[in-house]
């Protein structure tokens, strides 16, 4: 296996598909998740029968597709029905936070069928990270009585700008180390599949569109609030990336021009004031300000707060921890009517370390992004938590993987 | 000729096209405007040369295509090239402001065949204004020696928020009398052609990515400044319009929380603090202030003041007319770098009447865009003036209801 532009070469079974209709016809198949007639293809890709069977027929005898079943008649001969097999192979799915690895694999029809999720520190650099990736990997496949060679394509979600051309992370403001570092490479020695790569959030949008509460929507905003804020924009069914794919890189939009000072030089970003570190940062001071016994309690205990900590205390009637929360809410909510403003979406999305710090962050962030946008826009504007939550990164870096390889005819 | 759920039904050759391979046929030559083989579109649809076959004896038939010379050999026998010829038809394009109205006839590939634009206030309602319109059509025809029988479509680009699946303007601010006027029915009567109705600057973000700078490229911010501030997105080549039609609204995005009231209600909105009228507002405080001895002039002479005389005075060095210049562009300029984050778009055009102000409007959205967005997003983005001026309404005008008309192949 040699690498050439950034994507691998050809391995054993790579690239999946040989033309563009045998792709849209799995694309399709993925999408309605049922078996599917050939006459649906026909008609669904506007494409000639002849092409459809031929095509067909090459996905069969590839084990991509598999026979399922009679069509109800439509007159003539009854013909079977197709789907995905299991059998046609895996994903891996691989959803990299600031202080997280989820590691998944999923079928061609990204379904999940292994997951594993643990703590990590972004900041140890690629080789660490990556190397622990690997393993974890290895595990989930060894645990499925898979091999590498099952697996077709990879999907990989990290918490920085990805430029899409090359698949390199851009200046990630905080993966110190990650700068450039070739994400794709790192898997071509032992996988024979094409490496997909995309910022975190992105990915998450793709997971929640689908597979959780953003199914079957069209226009959609993913919100991260975590370590950093991010978001994520399905337009017209699709992810979009913008130029450079930093597109949704809402935290540093600013929402204070007399704020503090923001890691990237401007004053006043939403993601210096609003995000997890912000957060800890007030709650440390009202500590020590005396003002919220219980959070100096904490602090005294540990050392250190974070954004958690400040969750849990308002559980339980903490005045100014709650306080903290809602300013994040009204923050994130000022920004986001922004976003609304500008993209007309029809439902929002809040995931992230911090979306489930408490009801006020979500509720605070409703009634701000109501107030504040043109009532034709927010006419019909659900603004909800993540449903997938902590398996909607490797959810879309799934949906990543199986979307890029089945648009792959060529390598190179 | 009877109206049906809004579209205008079958009239004389209409619906034009009589399936969805005929219609990206025609769509496919629009775009490359140039003689197409039939091999090319073969290969660029990715539809069988049998159905190609077809779909071209019909529209050949039809007199949608015309064949026009022979392509190059390709080892069998020289087959002959298509074109959309002019006698296809004409597309009526208008373009209303608040204040103009502009009406074009072009060609079904949207090149402009004939032009007029007169000033106008849309504040006399959609009967007068209108009607207007429709005279001005009538005397174009006139001149090319064609009738409202030639007519295959009909766009229309409004200053207010439309509902796409209505086609009606919904609450538009600044057009008392229209809100949920059907203007589409307004043509029923005497054109057997389907109306299309699009927001203003949503169809100046068509004609300047059909016609001018933005041609050929993927992203794209159009931002009108006038009597009002607006956006119009072209996402991955194609215009975005989000759920309610009303992406790309970016008049009330907040600029400064504690800025004057506007008619939306909130406070600080962008189009309240920058568009015309506030900057005729601010120079008429300024003029009574005294600290502007030209424009104190201009008001006692005229009794009001305008943009226009505030670029005037400007470009003849009046200090204070120049910061109220300088004002605006910043306030845009801000609210573009947060439409930057969201978007990542490679290419912004400034347009509308206030656009051509004086240079030091952009030299301002310049500085202040790249001042405020992440280095990776602004690394390759000009910030430049609309080429196409008056005319891209009419243009983008002309490709909404061309693009519309070659989709639409059932009535009702």
């Amino acid at each position: 296996v040699r690498s050439k532009g950034g994507v691998v070469e050809a391995g054993r079974g790579y690239p999946l598909i040989e033309d563009r209709i045998q792709g849209e016809i799995l694309r399709y198949v993925r999408v309605v998740d049922r078996s599917v007639a050939r006459s649906e293809l026909t008609e669904a890709l506007g494409v000639s029968r002849s092409k459809i069977s031929l095509a067909v027929g090459r996905l069969l005898e590839a084990g991509l597709l598999v026979e399922d079943g009679l069509a109800e008649s439509e007159g003539g001969r009854r013909s079977s029905l197709l789907r995905i097999p299991r059998a046609a192979g895996l994903i891996a799915a691989v959803d990299l936070g600031a202080t997280s690895i989820d590691v998944a694999l999923s079928t061609l029809g990204s379904e999940l069928v292994a997951h594993r999720g643990e703590p990590a520190d972004v900041k140890e650099g690629p080789k660490a990270v990556l190397g622990r990736v690997k393993d974890l990997l290895s595990e989930l496949l060894e645990e499925q009585g898979a091999s590498r060679h099952d697996v077709r394509a990879i999907g990989v979600g990290v918490p920085g700008p990805v430029e899409q051309a090359s698949g390199l992370l851009r200046s990630p403001p905080i993966m110190p180390g990650w700068d450039r570092f070739p994400i794709r490479d790192a898997f071509a020695g032992e996988y024979a599949a094409p490496v997909f790569v995309d910022n975190d959030v992105n990915v998450m949008a793709l997971g929640e569109h689908w597979g959780g509460v953003g199914k079957g929507v069209d226009n959609l905003l993913f919100i991260k609030i975590g370590t950093g804020v991010g978001g994520g924009i399905i337009a017209d069914r699709s992810l979009y990336r913008g130029t450079q794919g930093c597109a949704g890189d809402i935290g540093h939009i600013c929402v204070d021009p007399d704020g503090p000072v923001c890691s990237c030089g401007n004053r006043g970003c939403l993601e210096a004031m609003a995000a997890a570190p912000a957060i800890a940062l007030k709650a440390e001071r009202c500590a020590r300000d005396g003002v919220s016994p219980r959070l100096s309690g904490v602090l005294e205990e540990r050392g250190e707060l974070s954004a958690k900590d400040v969750g849990e205390a308002a559980s339980v009637g903490d005045y100014h921890a709650l306080e903290i929360i809602r300013e994040s809410g009204r923050l994130v909510g000022q920004a986001l009517a922004t976003l609304v403003s500008i993209l007309n979406p029809s439902l929002i999305v809040i995931g992230g370390g911090v979306a489930n710090i408490g009801h006020s962050l979500l509720a605070e962030i409703r009634s701000t992004v109501y107030r504040r946008s043109l009532p034709l826009a927010t006419r019909n504007l659900p603004i909800v938590l993540s449903e997938l939550d902590q398996i909607a990164g490797v959810t879309g870096a799934s949906v990543l993987a199986a979307e890029g390889v089945l648009q792959t005819t060529r390598v190179g």
